[in-house]
């Protein structure tokens, strides 16, 4: 019976997810898989997501910041200047108006720091515990320059792979918070727009391929690139940016930080000796912690990681997400 | 107490949603407020919206169909021919994967009847009781021809105010459903896409603005138009186009259809000396009851009724409407 009906896991964005979008979404719309942000025509690209992240306020961002981080993430992970925002919120009956307001005003202070403008939006109102507080929907509009051409067609055996920074805040942020676990200081998340960043690794010419690593981890995108593009890859354990707090979060409840949310950080394939990348990415300060995590191989197919001690361990793609509505 | 939380009045399109744009959403985000879609660059017009109505699937519709036609909707009001659709599930868990599926198909079959493609797309599960089935979000991309500008600020005196059929077909359809009124046959929604009566109206060049009555009615459009022109309306009861079906809910219950939601009738503010329009839109099948309901007038300002007996009766603005859900 499990199979005819919605789980948490059908919104985990891990395999069952994919096997959703394979059997309902696929057979109907046609949609692109792998890439987050479309181009559609004169050289405009487009992305929407939903957002239904519970606490609606975590340390280090709200449901406001990250529904205007995560749209202008996904359409700055294609190379495009993202430039306007649609917004809907769903709000369930009772929900106080001071939130609302304080949500809506982080809605317009990130979009004003990313540099993208809010032009239009719709508000519905359901009953109580028909929604849990709010739900908010963004749409993206942005815009590619003509040089900007990324695609997973493009990674080759031998690209590096780098992520910008310390992976698997912003789940411990929600884990500490929903779970009351009083880390003291509290984990903040990673929430932030990346598409500055973005521009700044474009200048090289080196990028050929990014995508933010949200729900399902950097071990989900990696598997999603080994299956497009055929090629093997390696991740180096010892490399991995993960802070401290997480690793201790990680130990204590079994959890891995390959497979957490992040929402301010980007996986990038780039071009072999690309020291001067990562040089111009630290500068940047929500690339300060910048790593090369791995590399793509010909030699065999699949993803995996070389352990600390030298073994090599699979990095499969997970059926599910322990955690639901991280985003 | 009851001015600190939101209620399911702040979502009706009324007098509330027009407060807590002005009191929230103005006071960050600078959006226009009387037209639903929004012109950014390049002759592009983009808009959002939220659809959460219950029952999900209802005689003339479900979700899936009236979250396109919606939004295609709103995108036609301004003139431009809607091209994109982006769209984001939000999916309660426990929720039928036929069902889901069901909706899915309708997305698209409307879509396509519509001329325009799904081109990307989002899904969030949350537990059960913290949604009621799936709400949908879509936005539409839409673009003007050259030739069209269609505003507010083009209204005159003497403007003739048409629309394109029977009002509160929607309305009447949701609530025979929801409160079980078995009215035999079930009255059925207007639910359409209106993009291609719109195209057959423009072809006049008399067409000074468009708007769907879809939430607070034609009433409320109405009021919008007269405070944003500073002219006065008046409405003859008599000509405005409404079932027997619908006639007898309202007496039923005591409700109006000038203010009951429409999903598929627009209002047209057009030239005088306008037969031709009306006559091409009769020729469209979503414009064969096609009338002219009233007129502008420098005379006055505010919206009247001229009754059948010849009184004159104020269309107010409602503060609420008595119907939540319904879109």
């Amino acid at each position: 019976m499990k199979n005819d009906i919605i789980t948490l896991g059908h919104g985990s964005g891990a395999g069952l997810t994919k096997k959703l979008i394979t059997d309902v979404f696929d057979k109907n719309f046609n949609l692109p898989t792998l890439d987050d942000g479309v181009e559609i025509e004169n050289r405009m690209v487009v992305s929407t997501d939903a957002h239904v992240v519970q606490p609606i306020f975590f340390p280090g961002g709200d449901i406001g910041k990250l529904s205007v981080t995560g749209t202008v993430n996904d359409v700055s992970m294609s190379g495009a200047i993202p430039k306007y925002i649609l917004i809907t919120y769903i709000i369930e009956e009772g929900f106080s108006i001071k939130e609302l307001k304080m949500i809506t005003e982080s809605v317009q202070k990130t979009a004003e720091k990313a540099g993208v403008k809010i032009i239009a939006g719709d508000t519905k109102v359901v009953e109580k515990s028909k929604a849990d507080g709010i739900y908010i929907t963004t749409t993206g509009i942005g815009f590619l320059s003509d040089k900007v051409e990324l695609s997973s067609a493009k990674i080759k055996a031998g690209d590096k792979i780098v992520v910008n920074g310390n992976l698997g805040d912003h789940t411990v942020a929600i884990i500490n918070e929903r779970q009351k676990l009083e880390l003291d200081p509290p984990p903040k998340s990673d929430c932030a727009a990346l598409n500055k960043l973005v521009q700044v690794m474009l200048k090289s010419g080196k990028v050929r391929f990014l995508r933010d690593a949200t729900r399902g981890g950097v071990a989900t995108i990696l598997n999603e690139v080994a299956e497009e593009t055929g090629l093997g890859i390696i991740i180096n354990e010892e490399a991995l940016p993960i802070s401290a707090n997480v690793e201790a979060i990680c130990s204590l409840l079994g959890l891995d930080a390959l497979y957490m949310a992040n929402e301010g950080k980007l996986i990038g394939f780039i071009a072999p000796e690309s020291e001067d990348v990562i040089s111009e990415m630290k500068k940047n300060v929500l690339g300060e912690k910048s790593a090369v995590i791995g590399e793509t191989t010909d030699k065999f197919t699949g993803v995996y990681l070389r352990t600390s001690i030298g073994g090599m361990r699979p990095l499969l793609m997970l059926e599910s997400d322990p955690l639901p509505r991280i985003c």
